[in-house]
């Protein structure tokens, strides 16, 4: 990223790449371009290197390489985990990401209510999981408001379950995805720890390069294909494998676990900072969801009456860039159908900024950057009461 | 790619991405790293400029900007293209890419033979087509044989298709689908002149980024997603774009378009040396199919009676990186389809070797090319006699 003074809190919707990253990279863009498939010794180099990444990606996340898809994007990730429901039904949550409600949509889907807190109740999980259910995909962290979900009493949920079908003779499989996409680099993310069938995590969230991602599942999920031809990824997604890409991943992510707990302390303290001058200066600036169930990276605010839309543009023109939402909500111009899931007002939704913070992000960035949204809100405050 | 001395004669597999379309994507990958969809300047000016790279991508073709669908490579390209079949039948030929063959197996579809010459008959294609026929599909040039296909005619035996069903008062769409991967920059690609609907176009072919291609259609193809998601591409792929890859096709596919008369001169003057040398100092040696129905830069040859990996693993000693077919085919280990379905023998098939030259062929690399194939030739022959 640029050092030119522009304050971005938006870490959220897109990460620059790591320097570790694209130096990991550059060596396959020409000298090691060789496709992987191809019989000769440099190309049998190239593809042990993309497996040695796979590996890494798999030591990263406690999962083994075998069982690593990778994909060009958390979207193709979702819509191919998604294919572990077969022919039944899937439960999800209000406050997914659009790529999971539309990708489960296209199934027999029940989507459970989420209380103000933001945070799924692995009881309605349990209540909604019917004896045709096959799929249960909730995400890590909600890429609006920030909270962490409860995944592992969902997947007590889930076990319980399955141990019930096993009871009556019933061998419908019922698997637990999650969408860590948010998660990378503040939480730990360990298959096991996490009690997850499936997960999916995206590179370009992690300081790693666009369009690449990884889906892990268990051995046993059976998945259907969403293109076919040359039978790469064991068949699960053919395509020249993306050699580049999947090693600037893999080196993203072992950098993001490596500095994970300093950062997630160091993120949490400066979103703390943040959130305290917001509080302090604005009246009408409230916390959305207070306390410690969040990443410590998010900070989401409302002030009602003020339309977050032209706080933004405001805001661009002091050089702070913020978002009102999901980049993709954004750009349809529509209401977060996370914000009115859990049940806030109109004018609290609309007056919605979602700050997100990051690897580049400093104190003197935050002091700033709260100042501008300060003095933003109240000037927009005295625009409205003229 | 480095110049160490190494001869590379695979390009149809891969091609190193060129400089220009290397600093055209660099900005992307960290100064301007923003999520296109993001509501602030610079994201839209991100934006704009993935919107330029599309258009440029479009001129390039002949086509137009909305109707392009950016996509993560050309299989995914060639199973979007293949829902323009709808539920109905799909008529493709038997020396299709796997990703083409595999793509279509998921519909009901006639797979037409193909004669000795390489070349797809149009009358064969005309017989084969169903009154419930939606889609024909045929790539431009083979990727192992090198041969032009004829799709001028094709188009015109759909257009007489078509005439027919209006006549008859029946709207059942026929469309036509080409995969043009292997042909870019070594002959004219433009969808109006091809009598084309859909057309697949692959970046790693081209001296451009791997993980992206485009699928072209003309307006009024329906097409169905096979991810669903935030939205993006018209609905017909979601996933945040590939801003970078994006603008590196652009770059280099504009690129290609302008050096692609002087290059494929150089290329079929190179290649037909290569033939000749290879021809006059082996005489086992032919040339699967001679004659000027081939892409400058292709030469197929059989030495019957030799194991062609066997000759890779010799070559490859000696620095020399040729191919036995496709890469994806190459690395399961199976005789090619295609050289099966224009009805080599085993022997022919197993003694065949593809030659691709490209940007960084030179003369000399020919020479010493030629003399390390004519040496490992008759260095297998005598091993065989012994």
């Amino acid at each position: 990223m640029s050092e030119d003074g522009l304050l971005y809190f938006d870490y959220a919707a897109a990460t620059p790449l790591s320097d570790v990253a694209l130096r990991a990279m550059r060596p396959y863009f020409s000298e090691k371009f060789f496709n992987p498939s191809s019989p000769y010794a440099p190309a049998i180099q190239v593809h042990r290197e993309y497996e040695a990444a796979k590996h890494e990606l798999a030591v990263a996340i406690g999962g083994k390489a075998d069982d690593i898809v990778v994909t060009a994007g958390a979207t193709e990730s979702i819509n191919l985990a998604m294919t572990a429901a077969g022919g039944g039904h899937i439960v999800t949550s209000a406050i997914e990401h659009h790529a999971v409600l539309h990708a489960a949509r296209r199934h027999d889907v029940s989507i459970v209510d989420v209380p103000r807190s933001g945070i799924v109740d692995a009881q309605a999980i349990r209540q909604a999981i019917r004896s045709d259910t096959q799929l249960v995909s909730i995400a890590l962290a909600n890429n609006e408001l920030g909270t962490i979900q409860p995944l592992r009493d969902i997947a007590t949920v889930i076990e319980a379950e399955r141990l019930a079908r096993r009871n009556r003779g019933d061998k419908t499989p019922l698997w637990f995805h999650s969408d860590a996409s948010q998660g990378v680099g503040q939480i730990d993310i360990n298959v096991a720890r996490l009690g997850v069938d499936l997960i999916t995590i995206n590179a370009a969230k992690c300081y790693g390069p666009k369009q690449v991602a990884l889906l892990w599942r268990k051995p046993g999920v059976a998945l259907t294909p969403l293109v076919y031809g040359g039978g790469q990824e064991l068949g699960l997604r053919s395509g020249t494998e993306n050699v580049a890409g999947t090693i600037g991943f893999a080196a993203a992510l072992t950098d993001a676990s490596q500095k994970r707990k300093s950062e997630s302390k160091r993120l949490g303290d400066l979103r703390d900072l943040f959130e305290q001058l917001l509080v302090e200066g604005n009246d009408p600036l409230q916390v959305t969801i207070p306390g410690k169930k969040r990443l410590p990276g998010s900070l989401h605010v409302m002030i009602p009456g003020v339309d977050a839309e032209r706080l933004i543009f405001l805001l661009e023109t002091k050089g702070v860039f913020v978002a009102t939402g999901s980049a993709c909500a954004a750009n349809s111009g529509t209401r977060s159908h996370v914000l009115t899931a859990i049940g806030l007002t109109d004018a609290e939704a609309d007056g919605s900024l979602r700050i997100t913070l990051g690897r580049h992000s400093t104190e003197a960035q935050v002091r700033r950057g709260a100042e501008a949204i300060i003095d933003a809100v109240r000037s927009e405050i005295e625009r409205v009461r003229k």
